[in-house]
């Protein structure tokens, strides 16, 4: 604490509170407050960086290869057969993808998500198309990847099926509550389970490959129900490229690494880019194997029970203790892919608040020093989109992954703008550019084509999205995106127009107030509005009591008491024939107003019972919250409420 | 308009506003506005008197038979021979009730309701049971009789049957409406209805006379279906006293005349008095020829058709123009019933509240002079029981006319002490009690006696009704009644501590405000704060700026802005390690109130923003908000908003 008397002679005081807030329900929900100064501590690695971002790319193994065979099922189990071909395919695409963000990681070591990139290298449009697209597919993430666990859980204990939306939903609150604790913490306690899955499905997989060489895998036995058609559809090329879609939830994930650079430990990009090669390596191997021995055993897509199950209980000879290990894997591997979106979309919510195109609340970062409020909005709406699809992967997966592959578009698009900008520089010229410097280089023309190629590449995939799941739900997405742009330009001119409004430049030396007129309404003569009257009198001589009075007998009773009371101050009577409270005093102001100087300033001072039982304010008519409301939009009318604490 | 310069030198100024409000969508729905001076002439002669007071007595024949039968047919359709000599039985009692509220009529001219009578004579804990007990009565009279409205518009279009609960919801809802217009046109738009039903109960009752005279009267041709139990219980005491309690419903609505004497032409007493004894002699008629006939014709009770309508179709040979008349005449009346309540709830409310025992507001006098408030929670408790109890007249009777009953007891009870009191008095001698006045009278010992036998009589009826309907019904009454009185008492204490609070008795000259100290919250430098800034100055010139600051680099931006903008006034800095906004400002006003010398003021000034559209408040910290509610209770401390209106 000190004082400090500057140049201009304005005395400033600083001081600072250390006591933390007190203990109560929330610390012990979310551990002891952080002091700002605690933040930079905050930061993981690799090994830790591949638990917390990479199980959204993995876990989608959980559930990708099942989404294929659902569609493929529509032209019968032969068609089956398509599934290996569709995934090495989508093994290719990730190659691309990996390859193309490998150079963005590099690029932008600050952090370089779709968002970033998009609004540094194509403008602030194609930018909130990608925050509108990466944050619909954070809350599908959190929504799939959830409704995919509680799916594992109840293909080993079918009598959970029942209650699965209930279990997805406490899922969700449970995964909450731990982010609200901070991000350190989260990864700690998933780092465990992360290398858990890793084993227990190279375990699994392993196996199956090895006992597919030997030749005695076998089939699933008794695989669950499955409904064949009658009227089988042909494999059509439409058919093909929809399994194809499905199968590319496989990637969704793959950006999380680049848009959390920030959290790694230095050199940040090197490690985070070292993840995301792992992390796309670890991925194409299970993805590739699991889809291979799907079909070699004759697995069938089932809401009661999964692929990964069926595979499970095959390889590794019934339901006994490693059966179960891999389904607790993989459950709690999809539970830490909701996890991803729950550091994710937070940071970008915050990022896109601070460009002022969402409220500025989300930059607020709560007492764990995690933005809480983009973290209850996440659980929030997730839980909403679990209830309303009733936990269903299959119902879900339609509206997933177009905000994801719209986003690697635009952040590869942006990407290979951004080379082909280097490219044109002159040598030994370095533009800053928000924050990221850009100075010539060689070998851009290279870096170009690797992204131009990436663009291209997820481009028609997110059009072959859009075609082949349009009627199935992508409709929604398809609407909400554009619908949450012109929100967010939206949001973005108010706060714009209020910056200007509030723009000190040209203002010149601020007028004083030169006259202070002050009307104070009472309903009667009383020890409350005596107390407001004192306060009135202390403000400016020019005060004026205005009573409502709606009979005369009343009227006389005021006057005879503000006579001996009112301390000589004016008062006015306004009869009100039509009973009316608000409608005359508001009359009168408006009058008074009229009249009001350039620099004058018309105050109401309010009398206001404040009575000690909150249910006591529904026996007193609460004219001074009336009179607040319908005076707001007035300018230069100031209203006081001079409260009277009583019974 | 005139300025008066009086006595003391204080001026005042009395204005009158004689212009209407505007016209909108309400003075479309319940009429122009009326000037409190209209207030007198609303009143009513016998004949339309007898039209709104007396429906609600002569409805009950729609239903009090019927449910007599509903009881006796547990004891098999033999029993319901029982049916007329029980309606006899209710016809001595309504004629005793009557002899006693005839001599209340004269006693009270001002309006001798229960309420009235138990007030003046037993005192105020018997006159809050007599005003719980009728309020309740009162909502219940609204939803039996629309239940019972709609039952015979039911029976003569079955079709209608699975819409009962939409139609008696919508005709509350009509009556409200009304009612809301003033009780004047009321009166005259109900006075026709009203009659057209007396000529059409009395055309069929006489002709089912006539026809039972001549001995072709005949049964019910298809009865609708009626379920004979297997084990048929005797008819014990318990049945009949039962069936007997039931029956009494005939007799709900006979005090409506005594509450609403005010409303009659001059002289009322008299009017009321005639109109009473009219209201009874049609009733007892009516209800004892309908008993005599239902059972004569052999209708069942049954919730598919009244017995009214099997009456009428019987009596009128079949369901032509007659039949469909004297349907249409009884739904008006049961709907008219309704309406008794909407004039003597509101009424009887205003009375109660202006007494203290329940919210002022409710005395207030709307538009059209009616009590609009009480009129608005009539209809709506209505409309909640009648979805509760599915419009079933059967299953709400239970709760019915308890109420009333005790209401009667009680005004009876009063009565008879009042009698008690004059004879007591010295002759010539005049006692003011509350607006009447006491005088020694001969015959007292008479008027004694009837009002005390009528006590007696209706404390007998109120205990058979609580044993023998208690399991039914009666309890949510004998529960609901207490406890609304314990509520009217504790709004009464509320009242009076506050009365005392803001007394000017033992009041000396009030102190003025020797030192005010200004604090001005700022979370930034800019236009809205600067207008607040000259805003504060204007009030003291003891102003601090406060700026609650979570980054250090922002604060640096504050100062230097500060120093340029700020004036010369005083600026603290409060740093917040935590990211707190509310609670460092709160202990700084907290450490600045402690040192407070009793005749200084502490004002908070907040800048607030007010978007001019109402979803940018949500991209904005409400502060200015959260500030008000954590002060609102500390005393000394005035909370200033200064809007600054903004895009």
């Amino acid at each position: 604490m000190g004082t400090l008397e500057n140049e201009t002679g304005t005395a400033v005081l600083r001081r600072t509170t250390s006591s933390p807030p007190e203990k109560n329900w929330r610390t012990w929900l979310i551990g002891r407050p952080l002091q700002t100064a605690d933040a930079p501590h905050q930061t993981i690695g690799k090994a830790v960086g591949l638990a917390v971002f990479a199980s959204d790319a993995l876990s989608s193994t959980a559930y990708a290869t099942q989404e294929i065979l659902v569609v493929l099922a529509a032209a019968g189990t032969v068609a089956f057969g398509y599934a290996f071909p569709i995934a090495l395919a989508i093994v290719v695409l990730l190659a691309v993808v990996t390859i193309s963000y490998e150079q963005t990681i590099h690029a932008y070591p600050g952090g370089g998500g779709a968002y970033i990139v998009a609004r540094d290298n194509l403008g602030e449009r194609p930018a909130q198309v990608a925050a509108a697209a990466l944050l619909t597919d954070y809350v599908l993430t959190v929504a799939v990847s959830m409704s995919s666990g509680v799916a594992q859980l109840t293909s080993a204990f079918p009598e959970l099926f029942p209650y699965r939306v209930a279990l997805a939903v406490a899922l969700v609150l449970t995964v909450m509550v731990v982010n609200l604790r901070g991000v350190r913490e989260s990864g700690r306690a998933f780092a465990v389970p992360t290398y858990f899955f890793l084993a227990m499905m190279f375990l699994t997989v392993g196996a199956g490959l090895v006992r597919a060489a030997l030749g005695n895998l076998g089939l699933v036995p008794s695989p669950p129900e499955f409904v064949i058609h009658p009227s089988v559809a042909l494999a059509t090329p439409f058919l093909l490229l929809h399994a194809f879609s499905n199968g590319t939830t496989a990637l969704t994930g793959v950006e999380a690494i680049s848009n959390g650079i920030p959290a790694f430990k230095e050199p940040r990009s090197r490690n985070a880019g070292v993840t995301l090669i792992w992390m796309s390596a670890i991925l194409g191997t299970l993805f590739l194997s699991i889809s291979y021995l799907a079909v070699q055993i004759g697995a069938v897509p089932s809401e009661a029970e999964t692929v990964i199950s069926q595979l499970a209980r095959t390889v590794l000879a019934g339901r006994g203790p490693l059966y179960l290990g891999t389904i607790a894997a993989t459950t709690v591997i999809l539970i830490m892919a909701a996890n991803t979106s729950f550091a994710d979309f937070p940071r970008l919510s915050a990022l896109v608040a601070n460009d002022g195109f969402l409220p500025r609340q989300l930059t607020y970062r709560g007492s764990r020093l995690v933005y809480s409020r983009g973290i209850g909005s996440l659980a929030a709406i997730a839980c909403l989109l679990i209830v309303a699809f009733q936990a269903s992967v299959t119902a879900l997966i339609p509206l997933y992954a177009i905000g994801v592959f719209l986003s690697f578009t635009l952040s590869q698009a942006g990407m290979a703008r951004r080379w082909w900008k280097i490219g044109h520089l002159a040598p030994d010229v370095e533009v800053q550019e928000r924050g990221s410097s850009l100075r010539h280089a060689p070998g851009w023309q290279l870096k170009m084509a690797v992204n131009g190629f990436g663009a291209a590449c997820t481009a028609v995939v997110t059009t072959v999205f859009a075609v082949t799941k349009f009627a199935e739900g992508a409709w929604i997405v398809l609407l909400l995106t554009p619908a949450l742009v012109i929100v967010f330009f939206g949001i973005h001119r108010h706060y714009q127009v209020l910056a200007k409004d509030l723009s000190l430049e040209d203002y010149g030396a601020p007028p004083h107030v030169h006259r202070h007129r002050v009307i104070l309404p009472i309903s009667g003569v009383h020890r409350g509005t005596l107390a407001a009257l004192r306060y009135a009198r202390s403000l400016s001589n020019d005060v004026t009591a205005v009573h409502v009075s709606i009979d005369t007998a009343e009227a006389e009773r005021v006057q005879k008491k503000w006579e001996r009371w009112g301390d000589g101050t004016r008062l006015v009577l306004l009869e009100s024939p039509f009973r009316l409270m608000i409608e005359p005093l508001l009359d009168y102001i408006e009058e008074i107003s009229a009249q009001r100087q350039p620099n004058e300033t018309i105050t109401i001072v309010v009398p206001q019972f404040v009575p000690r039982r909150w249910w006591a304010n529904l026996l007193h008519t609460q004219t001074a919250l009336w009179l607040r409301m319908a005076l707001l939009f007035r300018p230069g009318i100031v209203i006081t409420d001079v409260p009277y604490q009583t019974a």
